[in-house]
């Protein structure tokens, strides 16, 4: 077996990645990555440095958006993308909305500002940007309870790479409580139906850069 | 014929599904949305307001990652994702770096910085943000040049989305006369066969916002 994963504990796109390869059944090894720091045999892979790189025996495929793809076309079964074309634009619509808007709006407001920044550069956070984070994530995470009332999972009916995504965000919030659960009862019970699959589990499990996790974060019954 | 798409001038991300939409040779009636002023419609079809939007038939794609793999899955030929999972993950792997990267650096450094800030906010271009934008332009293009010499085109020797991806990006910022092309001759050569491509020659006369383009823009022999 020749498959290795470069990535980071607690980067969400990393996250994603080892889910859906776990999802997948898919053995590999891992390589873990400093965020922020990374190593001359990372940027030989990704000369950016971005999280996470599979190498799957000779195939180099950096960044989560290409390993998705990768894996559904290369690794078809179990179908995470959708089985019509309607799905897979919603799956992947997604996909692409907590990449993009919840990634920066949350992961930046508050993983970053109240565990990374200190470990970075030994700032402490900034209250302004915690505020900001805070009413973002409680937005964002309307939406979210949107989707969970409307559906089973979040882009219909099947589990798919849009719940691996969204789980893989916000997990990382969840580790320093910051999500108001009580707010969001469809939500919670979605993100319990997530939490007891096999393929997360190992998440739960594991410790953020000398933080505790918040006191619920490991636990299905929450 | 039921295939709308919601666009806007000098976005890059419309201007590439345009683009690959003409390369499938696949009608569409356009919406022409302003930068920065979503219609009511458009917010309905996406709440956050990004450009493009594809209706085709009844089905809503949003965003430029979602369309591009709905228009290669739907409408698959010519192929322009490329036909192995290799090269698939290349052209992958360029077309979230020229999205991401490039115009982050770019774009925003230099075309929102001279054209779109003062349509939309009145404001004059910085100039510590203009030389910013002008050497992470000559970086970029330093790899577009390696990428060139290598291949024929950007991802190896088929024409794709990674052309496509980087020609809507490139055109914008060459619209404003700012890519250096005698630095970077591969480069160049480069363009001059997408200048060529009946699918993009439309782009060549179109007007940003009462700016007028530099003289070469339009040109094929530069």
């Amino acid at each position: 077996m020749s498959r290795v994963l470069y990535h980071a504990q607690f980067c969400p796109f990393s996250r994603k990645i080892i889910f859906g390869m776990r999802e997948k059944k898919l053995p590999f090894q891992e390589v873990i990555e400093e965020l922020g720091s990374p190593s001359a045999r990372l940027l030989s892979l990704n000369p950016w440095g971005e999280l996470p790189v599979l190498v799957d025996q000779q195939l180099v495929c950096a960044n989560s958006y290409v390993i998705s793809e990768y894996l559904e076309e290369v690794y078809a079964l179990p179908v995470l993308m959708g089985e019509s074309p309607a799905y897979r634009s919603e799956v992947r619509r997604l996909m692409s909305w907590f990449d993009k808007i919840f990634y920066q709006d949350v992961f930046w407001c508050l993983f970053y500002e109240k565990v990374l920044k200190y470990k970075l550069k030994g700032n402490p956070p900034d209250t302004r940007v915690l505020k900001k984070g805070y009413t973002l994530l409680n937005e964002h995470m309307d939406y979210v309870e949107q989707l969970a009332e409307t559906h089973h999972f979040l882009a219909g009916k099947n589990f798919s790479w849009a719940d691996i995504t969204a789980a893989a965000h916000i997990s990382c919030i969840d580790y320093l409580g910051d999500v108001a659960w009580k707010n969001f009862p469809m939500a919670k019970e979605w993100y319990i139906k997530i939490k007891s699959r096999p393929a997360f589990r190992p998440f739960l499990s594991q410790m953020a850069f000398g933080v505790r996790s918040c006191e619920h974060y490991g636990s299905l019954d929450f």
